[in-house]
């Protein structure tokens, strides 16, 4: 078959014809690649950051067609997640960026990003999606089913259920295997944090979490609508950071929370495709709060004129850069959160004690647990798919879609911020 | 009148005649202070490393009786905190170490210790507590009113408001100003973060969130009753330290919440205290979990053990020093969460934001709002003040109580960590 394959040091891929891969282990289940992606992420190796040094296939990011299973998948398996049971070959799955067995202690806690027996795909460990076919260790635990209703979140209608079967484009059924369910992830940490509870109940801190206790008997002052708004900078607007955006909108829109929320990004390209995706959301998804896409200074003036000086209740760090943290830092209130769901690397974070102290901040670090993400973000898909659009829109968070033998070209200019998201068809 | 006074750059304690505070605005009240205690964080500025250069009196624990209210104190003050109406002159009082205004938007929200008209007592900014007599500005958001069982949580049945008001020791009492809310904050932090929340619901994440829908038929795992014990470590037991494993250990067996608990200092006498302590908490108060009191290499140790290698749920940071942030970081597991109320200095902290990405860390910095914990830290107070003991007693906190004359040589004594916590008593 034909892979996808990153050579060391740095900035060499080539498109070669290896094995197809085969069952291993009885947990395994083998796919046929319909779409990869190429992801921000990729690039750390790409660029010989990774400290790696082993040829691999690419990629964390594809949607295909189960074409083969290993023995422990059967009708009845107990005792397991229940895909044992229900995966069959010719179903379309998507994967998370990384393996998680669904059933060990952290995966049981939903923490499936950090499981003992995971492996990220397209690195060292583990040949990635990038390819026509791949190797999916622990699918029971892993993937999600797209062609099974039974298995998808029980909060969906009918109606919904019929639309997530076949109303949504590949392209988009992709973002499930990362960028998504990240964003999804920035919004929901950020929204059930402690911090954000006397906006969130109307309770002051710490009687948030007393909803047995009346505030007024306690003599403690009421919060005014004011004091309620929730005012949210999202840092960073590649795909995750749109994602995030995209998520934490919905999540206040449908909560009737009211909100001030500022998107920010250096590059006009970046803003330019988050307005397009903002103003592909229809009426009802906006609601009554103010939004702005903006530069870092420009959004910096702007929150500082929203709040009287006093900063956002929350920022969303989706960049991985030390810069990032500064400019979330300097953005975040006192007694603010700031999330981070950049993939950092080796810099040590930018703050003092002195500053984290005195300015009572919290931080929220790390890797989405994708799989546990998944329901979420599939809801989110279906509800919201028609924001993204179709590849070539100017919403549509893929730029192109292009055939293998473009691969180390694509690099190149994905690297150079020449293009935007690309996605590779393997059989073209 | 007496006053225990800084003066720079560094190292000299002085006690001296100075006038007696007046009142300098409406809102003001002036105290006659009849306890005031050393804190640790009053080393920062005795040891010149607060960039402090202003004589100034000292101290920010302190408790007494109110002797001249502002002209903005009446029967029937409406639209202000409620003490503007009932405080009155003669009442018992104690405050909390920062003057918050109690009704401009920071306060409202509950963050009082970030009060934009507040000070810190003891400062250059606002003469502190150890004197005859303490200027309280803003009296009537700052002050607790501890001979007014109206003023008190709701909570609290007839037969505690008459204990509350009757039978805890001044210097029980005296815990309130600081380090009592500052231990009940950190494991206030701790127990609401979403981090923790699939061990308190018994839900993964993010379904923890989502109370209306089924886990089961999402086809989620199950958590273990195994997989819901928290693991929390403790580190540094000054005073804070010991109110923070007392506020915790009260919340999760009184939640009945399965556990297992390490306190942690790399001093003896500080991990003796500790133990005292915990002997004196009574049978119902002590549950069902496992503690332990430990230096930091055997708590990694058996937190390693508890937990198969995984690591802490949670971790209160109690010192401010980055060496115990580096502990912090080395003890909890992946996707779980640092809480520090540790006053933190200059350097700057020591993770690379590789680390935390790694790791999917949490951390909440940052100083007490101690007026808004004081409800919980109160009744906490009231339930437990058994627990502390007399001065002197082997739980006490309190090593001694001491006149004015002795302060010089009670600084030097804590500073070199010769005793622990002293009490001077303004009128002996």
């Amino acid at each position: 078959m034909q892979a996808i394959r990153w050579h060391p040091p740095a900035y060499d891929i080539r498109v070669e014809t290896v094995p197809i891969p085969e069952i291993q282990d009885p947990d395994d289940a083998i796919v046929k690649v319909k779409l990869a992606a190429l992801c921000g992420s990729d690039l750390h190796i790409y660029r010989g950051h990774g400290g790696v040094d082993k040829v691999h296939t690419c990629g964390h990011e594809f949607i295909g067609e189960v074409v083969s299973l290993g023995s422990n998948y059967g009708a009845n398996v107990q005792g397991r997640p229940k895909l044992y049971s229900s995966l069959k070959v010719g179903d379309k799955v998507v994967s998370p960026f990384t393996v998680n067995c669904g059933e060990c202690h952290v995966c049981r806690l939903g923490y499936t990003g950090r499981c003992p027996s995971g492996a990220l795909f397209g690195s060292p460990a583990l040949d990635g999606g990038q390819a026509q076919y791949v190797r999916v260790p622990k699918a029971g635990g892993t993937l999600f089913n797209l062609s099974n209703p039974d298995t998808w979140p029980t909060t969906l209608s009918e109606q919904e259920k019929q639309k997530g079967l076949t109303a949504i484009a590949d392209s988009s059924l992709l973002m499930l295997a990362d960028i998504l369910p990240t964003g999804v992830f920035a919004a929901t940490q950020a929204l059930n944090h402690p911090k954000l509870q006397p906006m969130l109940t109307g309770r002051p801190w710490p009687l948030c979490f007393s909803p047995e206790v009346n505030p007024e008997a306690q003599n403690e002052p009421g919060l005014t609508l004011e004091d309620r708004v929730l005012t949210v900078a999202v840092i960073g607007l590649g795909p995750v950071g749109i994602c995030a955006t995209v998520s934490l909108l919905d999540e206040l829109v449908t909560r009737k929370l009211p909100f001030r929320v500022v998107a920010i990004d250096l590059l006009e390209k970046r803003r330019e495709k988050m307005k397009a995706v903002y103003d592909a959301i229809d009426k009802s998804g906006k609601g009554n709060g103010e939004f702005a896409v903006l530069a870092t200074d420009e959004a910096k003036d702007l929150v500082n004129k929203w709040t009287g000086g006093i900063g956002c209740t929350a920022v969303l760090e989706v960049v991985g850069h030390p810069s990032a943290l500064t400019s979330a830092y300097d953005l975040v209130r006192a007694f603010g959160v700031v999330v981070s769901v950049g993939v950092h690397g080796a810099p040590v974070v930018p703050y003092t004690g002195r500053q984290l102290y005195n300015k009572n901040v919290s931080f929220d670090f790390g890797r989405c647990p994708a799989r546990a993400m998944f329901p979420p973000a599939f809801e989110l898909l279906v509800k919201r798919q028609d924001v993204f659009g179709k590849v070539g829109d100017p919403a549509s968070l893929v730029d192109r879609v292009v055939s293998f033998k473009e691969a180390p070209e694509s690099y190149r200019a994905f690297d150079k911020g020449e293009v935007g998201k690309v996605i590779f068809n393997p059989w073209e």
